[in-house]
């Protein structure tokens, strides 16, 4: 058994990765860290856990974790993982971050849109950023990983393959998401009380928000070229799930059924990638609850424009779910495990 | 392998049980019968199911399924399932019914509730109420079972051990009962809107729900006496869930501790009923999506009355859990299998 | 005009007197007293009044108050207002006060339920408990009104026929009473988060909840005689509304027309409470948005009990609305004035 | 007083024409027609108005109409209204249309757009664009209204700044809108069952929606030239509300400041237009509720585009409100009567 510990394990992500875990047949969870609630049951904090998993949270160690697990998920607020994960890398773990920390290739992106310096540029340069389907192989070699964030997940792989395929005019590309409530978080804000965000809507950090620039650089090591692109996040009364809208402009007149063939094909060996068949598209409710994208899109013969809509569960695919299929890749296991249900519509 | 037909699979309780019967090992789908459906995959018409669930629903073919299943989920509107069932009966096949129509010991109750003849006396009386922790060794060597309703299930459970412990003053029984939409299924109809339902609250049916006469049954059975009850149906705006706010009066002086004692003695063979701890009450988040049965309880001393609150996933411990559950006492499987996850509180 | 000011007038109850007084014609608006946000325009905080309502949110100030106001409206927490009211009082200004501290007529029930020593005993015997449609006349005479809570103003109105009347045995009272989240105020706190509690339920404070007293106070007035009761809140999604299902057994048998003619006549001349007629009962969105409160009931001739029904927003006839109702009461001006529109439904 | 009927008054843009009517001062309904509900109270099918409009509703009699009516508002489905309109026309009526059968400039684009023929094109040719903030003096003589769509009006109030003045390149205009469950009607259709539509999000008829047509045509207008454009609607789980994110290159280097500015000087006289400071964007919660439009706008420096946000409440500012600002015009009144309210925010 891989012996696992969660490090910000009452947070929304952490949560769904011990939930995540329990389901695994090849995963014991050995500690669940946290700050707020150490001393703690963790089903006296989420009840739904109650006789099912009643770990006692601890508060960090980091010898006692090195003991203790073979693999550590960190869902720290960004900043905070990198101050921790270097002694726990040094003692051999393998560690998946759910944080932005060690995502970047390159330091100073992440020092610009983290406003922070980085304190282990090092460390940085040996982290795989985990989104499987783009780096599969590193990851399989990897011992440290940048899990991807949800919106970056869910627009990366919208248009990943326009992008690849040199198909779009990279200067257009427009990429508006909306999230569920969840993305924001269990910390304490006004805004997000239910009184506050529901039966509401709103965009927020336009032009300004930091998966811009994990998005670009990601579709820019596809392209080849610096990419730079609009991201528009919102908010939207629901608690899982994001949608993207993609919007850029063809190079060459194609039709729906071309791009969907070379969507395809682009990922045909992707069990979690659903591709819609022309005509139809995504919606939240399709995969939320779930590991799996769903992509589709119509082409506007009026504009040579194409619109790509993308689907995923922000705290599964976007979070706690592709965490869990990181260390599936890092441990050789197979990579479904524990992911392979389907959502359950209502 | 067993091979399981689910009839009227299309439906908000159908599609459930196709969804856990997914999940287990021991199960094969092998037809999913839908009247309004026939002739289409049933993940075009529940695209969460999606490259996992590609089955073809099928008309109503009595020797169709008698040849292809070994147990048959009939998820019928109440009243058509009394007309279908016969034939399957015969033909040998296992039944589990999710409608009303076997759920009663006497057929004249049944009559007056729903309001139109029994077509198949000799059936309800072979007919095994489905409540797993009241009538498991029934359950068992049963051919043909009636699956409680929803807000029966949750309702019976929350004053079981009180009635059968001779505890309360039997006609002083209230049960408060608040559920999610799907309750009312997927028929069309206008208070099921999203506008007409969001942002709201009714109570309905009050004091002539089909439900009472259930739980009037069953807590009759445990009394030894005939119990009349007054039970109050209510509307929530949240998709899945019920929760029962049960008042009853203390014969005798008793604490909260002491009847906690007695529900723990009462379910302690139960893996699926959670008793919490005094001071702490089941809310909906703490079941939704499980198979997971909350319930606590508290004292209020100046009335010498008992206000017991319990949790169901209606969908599940309500109606495909429990279906599921029956099926495996039915096949001497363990009885938690396929149903053991917890929910994911988000 | 009546110049009016508003201290606490950036919580939920306090900025819906800010709305509703922008409507009122012999109103001006003078001051918004906010701790929180002393400096900040009201439009900044609450956009949806941006440029109708730009008021500068000022400290706390009596003199100034005493100064620039005739009446004012205290929506500060329970135990605050008992400490600012009766500098307000001695100057001579008219207070309608949102909180717990002046609605009891017994200084021991508040200093049992509310927890606290209560500062001003002298105050609490002057002030008048503002249920308009119990209390008009004392009300158009007061100087100092204890607003009514929102689950008291809807469960009183409820009862209050049957109680006045001696129609139901006073020993088997149960309010079984659902809220939306507004109820709980624009506090930060980790159960009112978006995701803690959309798409669930709970009962909460089971026969603790402080309005218990505050119904009791008021239906043992109409009995003549000291009623105990089961009072039992529940949180529900939503953000405005309170239903509240009531139960008592009564004396004799009665059908529901009779007990409806019975509510007619009692509210014969009250504007804002509306009975239903036979076999209808209100709903939060009937009511919702408006100062209206339904009524209906029925009677279930199995166990000679009856259920009644009742609606009100909690915000407004539990809060805002009656608070504004009393000051039309109290300055001698049309009951209804800038309360009289119905709510939106959708 | 002016006497309205408003016809097709029991859909949900009929029934928000009713509520807003009975606070105008100078209108009082003579006639609420409804093929579904003719003989019925309003008060029965809308609780909400009980007490306060129990007019019968009527089946459509197009004689008594021009009896009884000064002004028609027609809710009716697109391509009902053009049948009914001509007769009440040619009897003299002032028509607020709220269909879309009334607001094209070129019969064809209506044809193309909306698969039918135009049976009324030399009444097509008499009416007027309601758009109140682009085309008040027409208005003011027209006695025809072809009453904007709800996703036009907050999506070309956002643009019509920038295309007015040149400062955008016309061909990058991209509006990614999001709209409230309202939008889509009061009719049975399984997608708007709560449980099929809350907590997920869809895009829909995507590049092919009929609104894409009339903002094309406004702002063509607007431009001196044709504009093509991607319009691409999404379905959100709330009740009320629009929130067009709309995205376009600027020829020039402009700051959000000068765009402000410019903003502000177009729309400095209408008094339902809130444009927001630098650094902040309108939220749906804003406006929900009331006839205001809020709108704000960011410039991404790196791509050298403006993102405009605006909000609408769509069944006010988007439907009922904006028919009753036409008729206010249309009669010389107040422009703002009886809808210069502030939303409720909670």
């Amino acid at each position: 058994m891989i012996k696992a510990g969660i490090l910000g394990g009452t947070g929304y992500a952490g949560i769904e990765v011990v939930r995540l875990l329990l389901k695994h047949p090849n995963v014991e969870i050995t500690r669940i860290v946290s700050h707020s609630y150490a001393g703690q049951k963790i089903s006296d904090i989420y009840p739904n856990l109650m006789g099912v998993c009643d770990i006692v949270c601890s508060a960090l160690d980091t010898d006692d974790i090195a003991e203790s697990c073979d693999v550590v998920f960190t869902a720290l607020p960004h900043g905070a993982s990198k101050e921790v994960i270097p002694s726990l890398f040094e003692k051999g773990l393998k560690i998946i971050d759910l944080s932005g920390d060690f995502r970047y290739n390159d330091i100073e992106v992440y020092e610009e849109w983290y406003g922070q310096e980085h304190s282990s540029p090092e460390l940085l340069k040996q982290s795989v950023y985990g989104l499987c389907e783009l780096h599969r192989s590193e990851i399989k070699s990897a011992q440290l990983i940048g899990n991807p964030g949800c919106y970056t997940t869910c627009s990366i792989l919208a248009l990943a393959p326009l992008v690849k395929a040199g198909e779009v005019d990279n200067k257009s590309l427009i990429i508006d998401a909306k999230s569920g409530v969840t993305g924001a978080g269990r910390g304490l804000s006004l805004p997000n009380l239910f009184c506050e965000c529901t039966e509401t809507l709103k965009a927020y950090k336009v032009a300004t928000h930091r998966h811009t620039s994990e998005i670009e650089q990601e579709l820019s090591l596809l392209a080849g070229e610096d990419i730079v692109l609009s991201f528009t996040p919102h908010l939207v009364p629901m608690k899982r799930g994001i949608l993207s809208t993609c919007y850029a402009n063809l190079k060459r007149s194609r039709t729906a059924a071309e791009l969907l063939e070379m969507y395809k094909d682009f990922y045909k060996d992707e069990a979690f990638v659903r591709i819609y068949p022309e005509g139809s598209l995504p919606e939240v409710k399709h995969i939320a609850g779930s590991n799996y994208v769903g992509i589709g899109l119509t082409v506007d013969k009026r504009l040579n424009r194409v619109i790509a809509v993308s689907c995923i569960d922000n705290l599964i695919k976007g979070a706690a779910g592709q965490a869990v299929q990181n260390m599936n890749l890092m441990f050789d296991l197979d990579e479904g495990t524990a992911l392979s249900e389907v959502g359950s519509y209502l």
